[in-house]
């Protein structure tokens, strides 16, 4: 009965409401909090006021939203309808004021102060965006206990660290359709994020509708893509949010899908179609070196940036696209190019040898700075990523530092030089690297106007991004708004679950879809056990899947492979691991009998599992990838389970099964269907009586 | 520890691979199916190819559609990426054979024939609409065991009963976005439905944009309504998987919202809003009575049938909204007009005296028949409900026999009349009926086109309107589509529950946005208690919800008043209790061990779960309204295990034991929070020893 009790209790363990008074809930932490006893109740009378530009639009209805939101949290049935203007009740439950109407750009003033006493929430704010990040705490202010939904009693007074606070998504590689792109900007909004970068363009893709260049999309895409009336619409509901969208176009590589419609565009003569441009010889073993070296030896598809019909061409298309999107950035990419292509070009070579220009290297500097100038003429500031930067490189070119292999004194020259930047180097989504990791990178330098998460798309899908951004994304949120100093990580991953199940209510599908997924893995067998198993399982972390992947014949079709594999459902930081290290921390420090029996009990769980799953292993090719890790977790856990035993005799182990147990730990390391089993530190604690610390970092490669 | 085992069995128990031979796991059942011993095996060389007239691209996108679902249900990464009319090798693992190229109509062959063999599948249809159906079943067919995923040999041929199967979402009390709707239509086409019947304008909102009365929209809604563009591209989507969408404008009555913007059009000066047209009492008690006798005499907005401006407003109207929806049919609504507002009109009363007019009735036949003769003026037949009958209506108008209290008679006077109908009277899906009832409805007499399964959606929202309509409607879609004599409810069940997992699998938020709401719900405390409390309520049936929503304050708002009390969240038809009603039909007609094990572990998890229930029923309101449910479950599961015990002793309960024990029962058919306890039966067939009948029936108001 114990153990049928503690099944049902663990499923919400670490949804506790305890709270630290140091951060409540709330994610990002405000630069300043004071919690006071005593509570703001809600109740069905709660209205709000609004003092503020009687036209400011975005600010009533985000008002709206926030009420709306309550109201469906609570199912009070608030008497309050719709909050319009002409509401004006000073003795309201919440007085929302306003200095001035703004609309999201970059440095408009973000700060607010909300205030919470047991007659009144105040919030204030000198801009609309300011009100719009100040109506997100009080959502995540509202608590529930016995006396029912209340607000803590609080004055915070907050304003974010840097004024851009990113996430990119690759919408190229696989396209990510508009209502998805819509989650992730209310996911976005809630965690105070305030520019959506989108990577429109690569090799695999083109997707978003030129009216000028056609061809652009339609056959530099598989039809997937955005429409100019989508992105209008999409620029106004993001708009609506505080969140700015950033528009990229990759050049001078990454560029395949523009020569699929414009080959004449290209350094070689075409014909080009989208795809990934890399040619892997599967004859011989790959490796990571013999993915670089192809990487640095390929020939790619790439502008030519000789002919002065490609800067026309670029002229006409950069003015169609800085009409569409109004955001003053404009993110030409300028990265990965190895010049190879043209090398291999004559007339590129006599233009380098006319120039004096002594490598590829300055001909990228002289095409980015050629694109620069057309983008300036359009009125907006050039992005690039760090590849753009060179020693004559505008001031007024953003440069966004990424790679995993360029030096760390990068950051340094590059604020030397004056130019801005954005940090993306740390914050690599698609790495597979624990929220911890993200959350304790530190900004190399000055210079920064901020960072960017960054989701590339070579192995996600429409499906399963969402779980792969959120709920890390908010850690990072976290990063980029909250002082230097916040860096708890222990109280980090405790807000970030609560604030994850708020977004799964809030409509985000990184829970939704997780659930699906394994039910198509579970393919009708054992769905339960499926997912016990896979809330214990970790993709691979670093380049590794990606490389593993271009290994394989079916690679080569990223929009049409099947995103299904164990690999593409596990999570890459399970909640549940973290709810388990916390209660093997606790048993090891204190040996508390609470610790031990959540411990147990779990323990029982995961012993039985691996029969559950016999027959699913039985039948599904896609199952039999993690039957390793099923086995070695249900071992391991009787053998944890053998371990506690002998410690509550007061015996210790003897030599013999100590050999064995490390010998199984040692062998479970192992990677099965390109996933690992998360919790081998804690079963590891478990059985040597020893906490093991988790490793400050992680090999990309 | 068995008690561990069988809880992490019960998830998957319905989902057991156990396939009928009569039915297989097919929804709706063909019309004649021969299933051989074998198999063919799909594997990664499996290739599709289509031989048709090349340029039916809907056909093609279908297949395309169909083996990426292979693909993701297999994970086998075919080596035939796109399936080309270019692919022609009569080898390849299936061939889809089309005589002719056709969109979806009315009366379209929709006839196929599957034959699958050891070698290959093959699917003949004269139409590409047949082959459509087709290609759902030959999913349907695909099947999983230990060596792997195959389909078995089967030949069927299969053609619809009836030429209208449709599913009618109200999207005017609430707006439901064209997501939501997209997803229904993957839905309705998984099960073979034909026409989606979009209820576009109530009184409390008008949800199309019209170009020539913007106002309409404007005006007549709260900014929530589809573009023409978006239905354009709905339209397009639809037509792709067969179904054709058919619009309704509701008049004469219905109205408000046309109004809001249009007073002029209405017999009593405005001002309009949209919004519900009742005014209800609330200081004396409501009642059905006393709601019905409202319904009677509220003089509701309603159209002025004796204004020619009337009829050109509608004439260009009716003439942009054909345009707009290319299907055959318009639905002019005409439904519940009481008359009453006419009455009070003098000009109209004169009217109707010097055209020797009895009664409001004759009246609103004259409108009708006026409108009828606008939509045939472009190209159209009329739809109305059964209220647009009258002694003189033209053949030509089809009427929609729905109400619960028209005589039976009724359809064979419209027969004989010579109109033909569609029937919704007794697959009216917001009866909260459960999809045995709707399933048990026979057709009341020859002349129908079809039926149409009804979701109204004043109490249905974005959010949980799929958990509403699925999977129940797919049962109505086999009584549509398949022989009168497929009557097999347990067969029925068996099945829907397979499809249920399909359609999850496939993107339908049923299972999803319930376990959002249940999340929500449990605001944080044990959510896997809450669900296993949600998981055996039912909503109570009939009209009963909405007579008492009606009799709240916050009943009147309904686009803002919260859904999300357990009536909103709990299922119609709960899985869990047909998987428990099997096992206990097991128990008492066999005794078997096997269903003795299965019962006992389901008890002690609802015996325990009022116990984790307990700090949530503390604090929140919301779940506070099903305490007693939630103690009625754990107290008669207990009473039942004890009862187990007994009869395993070779006990006999005494009388004492027996009267409380009933007693219990009897009080836990209480209804607490609008939700009812769903295994009541199955309880009780525990506790006497006796077999318990489900009702045939139940009663609507």
């Amino acid at each position: 009965m114990r153990v049928l009790l503690s099944i049902l209790l663990i499923a919400s363990a670490t949804m506790a409401n305890a709270q630290s008074m140091n951060t409540l809930n709330l994610m990002p932490v405000p630069k300043s909090l004071a919690v006071e006893n005593g509570r703001f109740q809600l109740t069905a009378g709660f209205a709000i006021t609004v003092k503020s530009d009687k036209k400011d639009s975005i600010l009533l209805k985000a008002v709206n939203r926030m009420f709306q939101t309550l109201n469906r949290r609570s199912g009070l049935y608030f008497r309050q309808e719709i909050i319009s203007p002409e509401d004006h009740q000073d003795s309201a439950g919440m007085i929302v004021r306003v200095k001035q109407k703004a609309a999201m750009t970059i440095g408009v003033d973000e700060s607010y102060q909300v205030r919470v006493t047991n007659k009144q929430l105040s919030l204030d704010a000198n801009t609309t965006i300011g009100a719009l990040r100040g109506l997100e705490t009080i959502l995540q202010l509202l608590s529930l206990d016995e006396a029912g939904f209340y607000f803590p009693l609080v004055t915070i007074q907050d304003a974010p660290r840097f004024v851009w606070r990113g996430l990119m998504i690759d919408v190229a590689r696989h396209f990510i359709p508009m209502e998805v792109i819509k989650r992730n900007v209310e996911a976005m909004a809630a965690v105070r994020m305030n520019v959506l970068h989108l990577h429109l363009s690569d090799d695999q893709g083109f997707r978003v509708e030129s009216k000028l260049y056609p061809r652009l999309q339609s056959m530099g895409s598989d039809g997937a893509f955005y429409t100019q009336a989508e992105i209008r619409e999409l620029i106004q509901f993001a708009g609506e949010r505080g969140i700015l969208i950033v528009p990229e176009f990759d050049m001078p590589g990454h560029a395949s899908s523009w020569f699929a419609g414009y080959p004449e565009l290209a350094t070689k003569p075409g014909a080009y179609k989208p795809g990934m441009p890399y040619k892997i010889d599967r004859s011989k073993p790959v490796s990571v070196m013999s993915v670089m070296q192809l990487i640095q030896t390929t020939p790619f598809p790439s502008f030519n940036p000789v002919k002065e019909s490609v800067y026309n061409f670029l002229d006409r298309f950069i003015g169609e696209m800085s009409a569409l999107f109004p955001a003053p950035y404009f993110h030409i990419g300028a990265d990965e190019n190895n010049g190879v292509a043209w090398k291999q070009d004559s007339a590129i070579v006599a233009f380098m040898r006319k120039n004096k220009m002594a490598d590829t290297h300055e001909l990228q500097a002289y095409f980015a700075d050629r694109v620069q100038k057309l983008v300036m003429k359009y009125g907006k500031k050039t992005i690039g990523w760090e590849e753009v930067f060179s020693k004559n490189l505008s001031r007024d070119v953003v440069v966004q530092v990424w790679s995993p292999m360029s030096p760390p004194s990068l950051a340094q020259q590059i604020a030397a030089h004056g130019n801005p930047m954005i940090l993306s180097k740390g914050f690599y989504l698609d790495l597979f690297m624990p929220a911890s990791i993200h959350y304790k990178t530190e900004f190399p330098s000055d210079g920064f106007l901020g960072g960017e998460a960054a989701q590339w798309t070579e192995i996600a899908d429409a499906e399963n991004i969402e779980t792969r951004i959120w709920p890390r994304a908010a850690a990072i949120a976290e990063r980029f708004w909250s002082p230097k100093s916040v860096v708890d990580v222990t109280d980090m991953y405790r807000r970030l679950f609560i604030i994850s199940g708020q977004l799964n209510e809030s409509g985000l599908m990184h829970e939704a879809n997780y659930n699906r997924m394994v039910s198509r893995f579970a393919a009708g067998y054992n769905d339960h056990a499926a997912r016990t198993l896979m809330d214990v399982l970790t993709p691979v972390k670093g380049y590794k899947r990606l490389f593993g992947l271009m290994a394989q014949p079916e690679a080569v079709s990223y929009p049409t492979a099947p995103l299904v594999r164990a690999a593409d459902i596990a999570r890459i930081d399970p909640q549940v691991k973290w709810a388990f290290r916390n209660n093997v921390s606790e048993y090891v420090h204190s040996k508390s009998a609470g610790s031990e029996r959540a411990i147990r009990d779990q323990l029982v769980i995961w012993s039985a599992n691996d029969k559950l799953l016999e027959p699913l292993f039985k039948s599904s090719a896609l199952a039999r990838e993690i039957t390793e890790h099923s086995k070695n977790l249900s071992a391991l856990s009787k053998a944890c389970l053998e371990a506690l035993d002998m410690m509550q005799a007061g015996k210790k182990p003897d030599a013999q099964w100590l050999t064995g147990k490390k010998q199984l730990l040692e062998s479970a390391k192992g990677t099965y269907g390109e996933v690992e089993l998360s919790v081998l530190p804690e079963l590891s604690s478990l059985i040597t009586g020893q906490w093991s610390e988790l490793p400050e970092s992680y090999p990309v490669f």
